[in-house]
């Protein structure tokens, strides 16, 4: 049959019963002729409890070595998980074996807590297969030129799935997690949002940017460079569902346009508050001014999202921006000690109470008028638009954070997101 | 001055506030210009906490892929030590490094969940060591030819700390303990039995092997084949003690003869009550009775301690040896329906409730008269000796298991063992 990477998040993998469950699961994927390999989680709460100890022994402050021992730490929870996953498919009956990622071995640069994978050597795992075993191998980690463990930062055992099935050319990648595909927009804020049967890698991208937590960035970028289907789905449904009906569950995300199922324009909402605005008023309109602006900004570690320049007027323009916003405070006061007086602007203004909400779909790309049907839809609630930034497949806007909810159920309701696709 | 290897146990290293305690104490060795490796164990209740939930995944036969990934599971223990153990060592501003068996690397057999040390590459350590770094490596644990991991076996991390020292030629290991030395027996059964100052790697090799708890005999093995020397010390002191002082505490374990501090003929009393005594009577006299009868015991599995087989009288003789008590129902039936029939011996008796009881020291060697002083001791409380045997170094008698402590308390007085030597 096919060659099928599954990966179980932290919850799926959270007491004994559960990776008993997850065992059962897996075996009758492998019974029914693929060839498994299963990347799960640390068990829900065991990096926390690691990194929790860390902080209690040292408060120290955060240095390449001090990220070297953090990475040995924590990388255990994830070694933990494949021993248990192995014994429990053992006790199904089935042949396994468990490989952490320097055992693979998946080799990855030496960024200490967030380290990039470079290569996979799959010969080990292929053998195994071969000699029809079941793998499993630890998520979140590697290993580096040195022979150092390296993790590749929270939610990385995503990118290691998705890695391992780019490099074993995998028929399809599944991640099982605690929700069961991805919506049009967050139920708990809009109860019509409806489950995708499909979603573009791009869109998924756009989605997981935006705080859509269902999946971690880097690993749609990693299906996405490598054109692994991947799909999103639920491991509560029961273990033992029809494995045809299991294989069409959860949400497809898919890399050939045409494949495109749902052609709806927009195919979702994303919304977040963990950003604030930065306004630098009155700049004298001279070339540099942007540079002069945000390589202070960058200088100093802080990551810019949207920007924005006006059309000047009387020789001055207004510059603004959006940083994360945790690092508000610290960008105001550099632009406020340094920036300012250097660039003879009038005032910089900040407003930290804003949110970003965006329409995201791959059918905007040929279509015209959304972006004015999204402006229509926020002024008909008399929501004030205060930035606008567009790209190919999504528009954003910026809007006073207490309009967030209104805003995402006006959109979705006007893309007639509700309404089920043919 | 000189390279130092120093070994906690898991009580030691039981939470944050000990592990701190634990880095206080080797910064201060080093401070005091040594080079030193430090080998935790896992933190206390943690490799049972682990594999607590390895037997709640599976209830499964112990296999060679089962036993596999128990060691996978396992030596995440000891990796969560040395991450902590580096950054509380990096908190109290030394330069830090920890390892894992894998990345040292420690060579073993591939015998999972007991394997066996082969080699161990030092070039790593050393180069860390001669860059100012305390090294901090994982006890317990190795690499097998084909990159698994493996585990020693329980208190395996003694002999992970003997194992670095001799390679690479350490001036001392210490051995860091809940307990402040070796004694002349144990403490809770004889109020005045004396911490021995110095103990001979034979002595010390008979007392581990009787059940002293203090350390594990493999290390003990190691220390003596490569005359590494050891030193037993309490992890309860105060870490900021004078460091001359702490060097001298505890107990020391010795390869020279001619280094014997202590000229007692009598060392210690080493007792257990884990051995149950099985009788053959009746067996004709023949060559080959003994292989007959403990070669099957050893086809399955068992273990035999002590094997006495009397003169023969009337053609026929008695054979007696003793196995762990959790053999000892298992030996007794293999012994009635394989041995015995085909033996024509006239019966198997078998005795649980006993206890083994040994008198150990390096001087019996040269003085005679010391087992008659030992029998007379016994005979003078009116305990019946069941079975006698004797080494070199130490005499055991097998008796009811009710008079044990009677038995040590009798015998630690007969040799004045809480005389304190000169």
């Amino acid at each position: 049959m096919a060659l099928i990477v599954h990966k179980y998040g932290g919850t799926s993998m959270g007491s004994p019963e559960r990776i008993r469950n997850v065992a059962k699961r897996v075996a009758k994927w492998a019974r029914a002729g693929h060839q498994m390999v299963v990347v799960p989680s640390a068990m829900s709460g065991e990096t926390n409890r690691l990194l929790g100890l860390a902080k209690e022994v040292s408060p120290a402050q955060v240095t390449d070595a001090v990220q070297r021992e953090l990475d040995m730490l924590a990388s255990t929870g994830e070694q933990v998980s494949v021993g248990l996953l192995s014994l429990a498919l053992q006790a199904e009956g089935m042949e396994a074996v468990s490989y952490a990622g320097w055992q693979v071995p998946i080799h990855t640069n030496s960024a200490y807590t967030k380290a990039r994978i470079e290569s996979i050597d799959d010969k080990k795992v292929r053998a195994d297969l071969a000699a029809g075993k079941v793998v499993v191998i630890t998520g979140f980690q590697g290993v580096d030129e040195g022979g150092n463990i390296t993790t590749l930062g929270r939610g990385g055992s995503d990118t290691s799935a998705v890695a391992v099935a780019a490099a074993m050319k995998a028929a399809e990648c599944l991640i099982y997690t605690d929700v069961d595909g991805v919506y049009t927009t967050d139920p708990r804020v809009v109860p019509e949002a409806r489950r995708l049967h499909t979603v573009s890698f791009e869109e998924m991208l756009e989605m997981a940017s935006m705080g859509s937590k269902v999946l971690q960035i880097r690993s749609v970028e990693f299906a996405g460079k490598y054109k692994v289907p991947m799909r999103v789905l639920s491991s509560f449904t029961p273990w033992d569902i029809a494995i045809e009906e299991e294989a069409k569950s959860g949400t497809l995300i898919t890399f050939e346009e045409d494949e495109q199922m749902e052609q709806a324009i927009v195919s979702g909402i994303a919304f977040n508050r963990d950003e604030a605005k930065i306004s630098v008023l009155g700049v004298p309109d001279k070339p540099g001014i942007a540079y002069s602006i945000l390589g202070a900004v960058g200088a100093a570690n802080i990551e810019v999202d949207m920007i924005i320049q006006n059309v000047s007027k009387d020789g001055r323009t207004d510059f603004s921006f959006t940083v994360n916003r945790n690092d508000h405070a610290r960008a105001m006061d550099l632009l406020k000690t340094q920036v300012l007086p250097a660039l003879g602007a009038n005032s910089v203004e900040g407003d930290a109470k804003i949110c970003k909400v965006s329409i995201v779909g791959i059918g905007m790309r040929s279509h015209v008028g959304i972006a004015s049907k999204m402006f229509g839809a926020l002024s008909a609630e008399g929501i004030n638009i205060q930035m606008i930034s567009t790209s190919e497949i999504k528009t954003s806007v910026v809007i006073d954070e207490k309009y967030m909810e209104l805003a995402v159920r006006a959109l979705h309701k006007a893309f007639d997101l509700d309404q089920a696709a043919a």
